[in-house]
């Protein structure tokens, strides 16, 4: 069954007539296109028993119809794009109506309410579970968006040097992935030297690389439409045993959830796997964030692996294990491997080594 | 006045006791703290008669009370957001409340009705027009960013040759810019050639840079906490006489509507004075998008330069200029300055040259 005919059989059961797809991604998802309208107007809207049609800024509907075999209209900048829909629409728009609540803003909302009289019901908890279970080609394409991710972190290492600063490197990086055909980074490249990694979300800067630290790699790649995601902090010179030991409870931390993954855990577990060692270290307050995220056509997707979460972990889901120690002034490491869960357990889409490696 | 301070005097004026301010760009423009929450929940609350908080995830609490100079409160992934914002609040949340529609998606809306009871109002417009007219201080960070455009546009102009793919110059355009200090291209660079570029959102690839066509780059940096965003389209080889004279009337559409804005003229006859050059040349049809877009500390803000809007420009605000004329299958040319306006007329914050450039 197609994804799109997977909404259809979804809006038949609950007896609601259109669903209104507002998240590029999701269109992406959906159909194979992708197009951001920034801040004009763009939905896909499927219907129970009709095509779908995707409405978008028209400077993008030449590109949307060569890929789409069902409508695709577009409007002016001139045009209303709320009358446009209402004077387009096969449906009157007055049963329940489904729309993706985390995608979609309250002015876009408010503009929707002057077209559909009917309730909204939230689609994101419907797209969410589609998304959560990866097919075998999907898991293919993020492995090879992992194998860029592997080569990207490899560039950066090569390029570790007392001269340089952290956007040297990140430059270096960068200009490598393009040159080999990669669209785009998945995030903003991190490169952090000693202090600025202690920072779990340190802005790389001017920084020269410091002599006897840690420094840390957090980088991905989107492509094939897939993201990838990895962290590894290597060793520059000869930093003390102090930070050498903190490395080794992240890496036991790490290695301690990736093992413990398998389906039938829960992800609240798994997180807990990680959070233990760190905490029976004495470092848990330092541990300040979720194991881990989701991920595949964007980088942050569901599921959460956090406290609290009772999902309960299946084959196909993709997600980061990634447990932290930060501690202000004194030294910041982070390792994350994302990976797929088969019956076995966990398999990482990237291969670096996760020993700690010397510069 | 502090811009914090506007919003507490809004916010007396409309007898509301809270503005809630969800877009991480917006708290940046009030505060000077930058963080992106994902998809967690970060708010700064703006109270008409007390000190603001900023409630964000507890990963970024640090960097950011290092900043600011009122209270920072985080939550941690295993706590609910929600209860906690109504256990911090300093008040009942009953009375009208502003909250920027533009960005605030459904799901975090629904969120914050279970800690606001009081009627929900748009703070949107209020934003908008405090960050249309931008002060001296923000338009010399705007010249730093246009200035670092030029330089990039040149990287690009220098690595043109026929061995060369689309995605191999945006490469070395942005390696040079990190390698200069420019933390971020303000959207993703695009380089495109020959056919490509007649597609107004063409996506770069691995085409190599066609002879006797034309060679579009539109690009912007980030910088400051402020974007740029020119476009150039420059002839490879000896583009024919047909391309050389749409080229010529894009570019005196761009230029007659630049020399048209003054203050006291609309957004839409802007518009209008390039659309009547191209439409007078019998290719209006192919121009299919709106003139211009504000810029500021994001690349698309408001003004819209566009058919149908009747905003005056005054002194102070920022904008693009962008005719473009797109031919399917055999040309396509776009030409853009951003600029401000003075009481003499529009100033470009890019220099580089725009008359038809060979390579």
């Amino acid at each position: 069954m197609s994804k799109l005919s997977t909404i259809q059989t979804f809006l038949q059961e609950k007896g609601a007539e259109v669903a209104i797809i507002s998240s590029p991604t999701t269109i992406n998802y959906l159909t194979g296109y992708y197009g951001d309208p920034h801040e004009r107007q763009q939905f896909l809207f499927v219907f129970s028993d009709k095509d779908p049609i995707l409405f978008l800024p028209q400077l993008d509907q030449v590109r949307a119809s060569q890929i789409l075999s069902f409508p695709v209209i577009g409007y002016l900048d001139s045009e209303n794009p709320w009358e446009k829909i209402k004077a387009i629409l096969p449906v009157k728009g007055t049963g329940p109506i489904y729309a993706e609540f985390d995608n979609l803003n309250l002015t876009k909302f408010n503009g929707l309410k002057t077209v559909f009289s009917g309730d909204f019901k939230d689609l994101t908890p419907t797209i969410n579970h589609m998304k959560l279970i990866k097919s075998e080609d999907e898991i293919k394409k993020m492995l090879v968006a992992g194998d860029f991710a592997d080569k990207a972190v490899q560039v950066g290492f090569d390029a570790i040097s007392l001269e340089a600063t952290e956007l040297d490197i990140i430059a270096k990086i960068e200009y490598e992935m393009k040159k080999q055909g990669v669209d785009k980074m998945s995030f903003e490249t991190m490169v952090l030297t000693g202090d600025n990694a202690a920072n779990p979300h340190g802005i790389p800067g001017m920084n020269r690389i410091e002599n006897n630290a840690l420094l840390l790699f957090d980088l991905g790649v989107e492509t094939l439409g897939y993201t990838s995601d990895m962290t590894r902090t290597v060793a520059v010179g000869r930093p003390d045993a102090f930070k050498k030991d903190i490395y080794a409870i992240c890496l036991e931390a790490q290695l301690t959830a990736q093992d413990f993954v398998k389906p039938g855990v829960t992800a609240a577990e798994v997180d807990q796997a990680a959070r233990h060692v760190i905490e029976k270290a004495g470092y848990g307050n330092y541990f300040n964030h979720r194991l881990g995220h989701g991920l595949g056509m964007e980088v942050h997707e569901f599921p959460s692996i956090a406290a609290g979460n009772d999902l309960v972990i299946e084959e196909g889901m993709c997600f980061s294990i990634e447990p932290g120690i930060y501690i202000p002034g004194k030294v910041g490491v982070r390792i994350e491997d994302c990976g797929y869960v088969t019956k076995e357990g966990f398999q990482p889409f990237t291969k670096t080594s996760k020993e700690l490696l010397y510069y």
